[in-house]
């Protein structure tokens, strides 16, 4: 038997390979499908099937990918919508893998046609489930897509998805969600890497409920709606382009990248870590910490834009692969050698000022009492972890919506959990031609962990 | 958080690394120990403390070779047995790896101071059980290493163990054995990838009891013993050679291996497929298929014998691996260029008749009554799989005990599941001077899908 | 800078990256292009030129999948042909790459319009040249293409080209050959890693003559033409299908594998060694080893043809890469599990007899004078390696044509090498009906190493 | 046949790896061997025999690991050395590997017992040859060991090894040097993947003279002697440990590293990029960024000491080869998850000002008169790429002795090739308590692309 849980870090993304026999299927394949290939195909095992759990708008689903070098069928859930591949897949519809059974069961909720499938082991007891974006480890799935005035409907739908199709498969049974910890899908899943339906009932806050009055409640909340989302959902529906026909990113040398960005509709994004960016970057750069690039490129970087990428030098590999999976599919290549190569070309750069917690403990003490200290976490990160005094929060994604509200005079302090996304924050704002930003390292963290009087 | 679950393919051994922060813990290492640091140190977790959860007796254990890599602690179970490394484990004892906890728990059975470590969640409960060899998926572990006399005692030891501690842990609990499908610590591992302790509270033929008496009246049995186990024992304690101070495995050409394998504690092992050694086999050469190497070997060569490895001429990766995890240390190396350079260098070749099942067919209606059918495979195959007619039945490891009860002048049919033990029995016998023996290719399995009307 | 050969197995092929600066060319790109995205692109390389020495025929050019992946530039060789892609590159036309400098150089001889690629030092002084299949180590390329009658002409375009334009290049150029030992472009390529024109000046045996007509005398001749060279030819004038879009075979169950062997335009492929394909093959299959695939598919099996593999048992990534490079891209799959899940599904099998050579020597003494020798040896090494006695040669490429002048009813003995060819020959004269040959295992070489009074 | 060019970056040497039949040599193998089993014994070749062209200085061997994982036998080089393993060779001394023949051969210079190993092809005539350290592409191998008072006698051992020894081999010989480009063995080793002894006569700077005398004259001068080469020597007459048997260095938490910190003989290297380290860094850490490792490590680390690496966060794998390969055996781990983990637990950083060169142009011109330039290229750049005005130079190796010549109140900009040099000086200064350096980014390069009045 074959059981493999693909993680795609980033996006957060979890997609499942299993076979038995000579036969295997995947659930919610991803874009860069060569895993399959690997594990699977080349170890034997015929990809005959897949499975998708709802029409995903977070990123772009691999089935016609994977369909296109295997052949298998490919099973849409929400078959409402108008979908140019695959088949529908029905409620109470059943799979023979090798020895193993999957029953398709209709849990709306996240989206009105989302489906889980219940995998059935050898003795014909339900032994796994799929749920897709209906249940995650520590969080259960958003259902603010069809608008804050269906709020009720669709958490009704949920609440009896969980409640009275997914939990009575019994608290032995294995969950196997859609998304991990830092999904966009969800806002708080838990870092448990493995997890069961009776865990979940335990410990899942959502699910601490006496009614389903008390989960819409609870959970019946409007969420951030990157602008991306709208192109994944349209490209989830007719298949997309296919990977292999795109050429590959190339190094460009300092000349071709500075003639590249000049096209209005080209992005450069800076990949490297908070401090390299903060000593020296391409001016107009946007940056994006490597880690944080799925999360936040959808929120800077339109779909459809041309894309440079900026690293400490090496092939952007990571980078390029998330953008794929999230859509950005016109990346023009790479600064070769990295910002020494800029620098030796003799081209300008730019910089940010940082201060560490320290000397910041300092600098409120002696310097003139004007600043403004910018908090740039999420409201949830703001009610969780704690105010900063005399902070102005201002969620980093709705950042660009403020600007007016920023002094440009003054020392402008940005904080944020790590100071990564604060120097997203800052060079959004050099951008618009800010120049008192100075991005605390370390941020909040760092100064929790000093004995500094003031804040 | 990091959670790999290492198989080891052959021993059917299940190793586990986790870690949080940036610490971790493996569980019951093996030999070559590579992975560990692979995806742990080179991910940026420090390997801390190794847990073993028993004495083992069917692989030798990876703890000395990955405390030199790692500094790690080692924390042995079966604490009343001389250990000549590591540190004694206490039933109820805590570890803390980044924020999750680990406790020891004692749970005798399979051995009397195995134990099992439970691994509490984030939140504080119970979340996974690492039982080592104490509860398997489908099974339990195999209590007849003291003796027959004791049987009651150590099946007594394991009902508390499980019944008493494990179960009570509760039925979501996710179950991680130190064996898998195929490992000779229990005689019938399920091939369910994960489980939970509640599936196996439903699904566990062997806890499918009522009272300790029926558990015990049910478990309580004597399994085969090979011989390689004593050595692993002894192994177990001193901790071993390191690996890396051995020689590599080199390719001989046909005249060095020829040389090499006129000592007479050298034994040449074949683990090509069984129809490649039927056509020609360098003579004297014992045929394990590489899939069953780890199952037989210990069977059929003494542990501290020198082996020569035959293959299709790849380097024997795979063989090696499966034999130094179980303690075969003295590989001298193998065939250059395979058979097909022995026969191009002149030297001698033997071959072992076959016949397909739909020849066998004719072959019983018109060859002359006397012939005799050998039937190798284990008890527990003959009865859950039925009979052959006519067969006599002599498990494969027990065939050397048996010789004398062979006829040696009319035709010995030799069945097993598929062929392949078939062919080490043949090559067992043909050692033995043996020349009437014809392995059934496709064993058992394709008589039965094919119509002939003798059997 | 950046020099990587990349050498391609079985066609003998070779392949050269080179860069200089960010900026890379490739001469002669084979069809698999990924190795040259890795070495070039994910170091920091941009593919901007690929050269073509000539029109190939023996293998199909990657020109336009790397293009397609880099936007690379392709420049052609024989301009008289009608390409439907890329550029002609012209006599003395000179390409910068970095600091270096590249100059074709027309060479025609193996076809009208070859061309060398010369590349220069960082001092200007000439320092490698790309001959294509000009000059070799340690022979010259065919000319036979145009013809016998042209065989007069075409040498004395190549004597000019090797005499009057490469190796007035000087004795310390380093020669950078598109084949290397084993390729059907030329008959006796030697086995030096790496050569320099004057070591072929002194030790090529084609160069060792004293003028055009003792060259054309020494050369001239006729080689074989193996079938697929038309096809060749034919889709490196259109470009082919990009690999990308091909579905990945799969492994079939022996069901699935029968009833796709029904197609009459379906050919069993068996790959694994002779020994192998000797104990028990698919009924029907044509057993071509590994290591002989690319030089012998071509003659036995159509381009166009579907091909059914048989391997031991893994997914078979050599053999798909070989028909693939050689234009068989219609591949269904492989039998799963190899010959014993044939065995296991009951499915019925057949086998070739075979002899060592000892007791070839014993049976030639003993057995009835009625037998038949069939050398299938190629006159080349007949010559080179010695006549056997009473054998008929017929080279295995030509087989086919003279089954009528094989006996069907006395042992047929048959000859080659090592007994690799002749499992194929064997093969070949099963699915003709004949039940009597008989492959000598190690072929001459075994034959050679003993001592055996007849031949 | 087997041919193997194996490059280790950094200390730019390069070993061989050649093999026939299934028999192989490696020439100077490096310390991390797997390379050489991955290609030699896991392809079937037997490595028989190591061959030292001679002591080195600037790497560790591995001649012992290699010996201890194949058994092979080391034939050394300057016998007349105290060597505590291994066979000397003997001048003329022959061995055959498969059907190569390889020829020793006295060519003393570099040292006393420097060995070249000539390589004849089948037909019988050298084919190539292995020089060590006598003779590179571009260069010749430095003969200064000795002292000064003995340069005129190691420089007419050279010129004899060279043009009566190697060069009379042929023009069309392949030569095989122990060096690359950037090694510190020789000057102005040329970037020429591949070179002939005719390329060599022609172009080879140093062989471009017409007496003994003027070779003297020209290649007789002492070079910079960084100090750890007296501990290579040492350690390539003992064996030195085997790598296998040291710790992996691990991930440190922030507290774990500071704690580490603390000891006297332990160093901070920081093998980030020159912006990174700028923009903050571990107070008291050296910055050497990886590419130049090996060049520096030398120079400002002690051999013996305990090393303590900061990355982006990754695994420092390269940093550890290239320590490891230069004797830096005492790694005691790296920054988990880099400065910003440091930053995060509240740790102070220190950071460096930069300049950009267009940013200086305006600097040099509006600040006050009173600045130091410090140019800390070596002499041999200085004078071929031009001379910085009114700068002060001093190598960077040199700087240490020079603290004192450099003035502490005044604006100190520092000039390298690029401004990775420069942070390396800049991190010195730092450590010494100078607090106005300024690191020019871009270097000398970016300066010469820009039109700046000034210099």
């Amino acid at each position: 038997m074959l059981f493999e849980k693909i993680k795609s870090p980033g996006i957060a993304h979890i997609s499942y390979l299993i076979g038995d026999g000579n036969e295997a299927i995947v659930v919610d394949p991803r874009r860069d499908i060569d895993i399959y290939l690997e594990k699977a195909v080349e170890e034997g095992y015929k990809i005959t099937k897949i499975f998708e759990t709802h029409r995903n708008e977070d990123y772009i689903i691999g089935s016609t990918e994977l369909k296109a070098k295997t052949g298998a069928e490919i099973w849409h859930a929400d078959e409402m919508l108008d979908y140019q591949y695959g088949k529908p897949v029905e409620d109470g519809q059943e799979f023979m893998v090798g020895r193993l059974k999957f029953e398709a069961m209709h849990t709306p909720g996240h989206t009105p046609g989302s489906m889980s499938y219940i995998l059935y082991g050898y003795e014909g007891d339900p032994w796994m489930v799929f749920t897709g974006d209906a249940l995650f480890a520590g969080d259960v799935g958003r259902i603010d897509f069809l608008g804050e005035e269906n709020l009720e409907k669709t958490g009704s739908w949920l609440y009896d998805s969980i409640f009275n199709k997914i939990l009575p498969l019994g608290d032995e049974v294995i969950l196997c969600p859609a998304h991990g910890a830092g999904s966009v899908c969800a806002s708080a899943i838990s870092d448990r890497e493995w997890t069961t339906l009776g865990i979940e009932r335990k410990l899942n806050p959502k699910l601490q409920v006496d009614s389903k009055e008390e989960f819409i409640e609870l959970h019946g909340e409007m969420l951030e709606y990157p602008p991306y989302f709208e192109n994944m959902e349209a490209s989830n529906l007719t298949g997309g382009d296919p990977l292999a026909s795109y050429e590959k990113p190339a190094a460009l040398s300092p000349d071709e990248f500075a003639e590249a960005m000049e096209d209005d509709d080209t992005y450069v994004l800076d990949v490297r870590m908070e401090v390299s960016y903060a000593s020296a970057h391409v001016p107009g750069s946007i940056s994006i910490p490597l880690q944080n690039l799925p999360s936040f490129v959808g929120w800077f970087i339109p779909v459809g834009a041309k894309v440079l990428l900026v690293t400490e030098g090496e092939y952007p590999e990571k980078a390029i692969k998330h953008l794929y999976r999230t859509g950005y599919d016109d990346i023009l290549g790479y600064l070769s050698g990295g910002i020494i190569s800029w620098h030796m070309a003799g081209k300008k750069s730019e910089s940010v000022n940082t201060v560490t917690v320290d000397k910041l403990c300092t600098l409120l003490d002696t310097e003139p009492e004007d600043r403004f200290i910018l908090d740039i976490r999420s409201e949830d990160e703001v009610e969780s972890e704690g105010e900063i005094k005399d902070a102005e929060n201002i969620h980093l994604t709705q950042l660009p919506e403020h600007y007016d509200e920023l002094p440009e005079d003054v020392p402008l302090y940005i904080f944020c959990g790590s100071g990564l996304r604060s120097m997203t924050a800052a060079s959004l704002l050099q951008n618009e031609g800010f120049i008192n930003q100075r991005v605390v390292l370390g941020g909040l963290i760092a100064w929790n962990s000093t004995t500094c009087p003031i804040v």
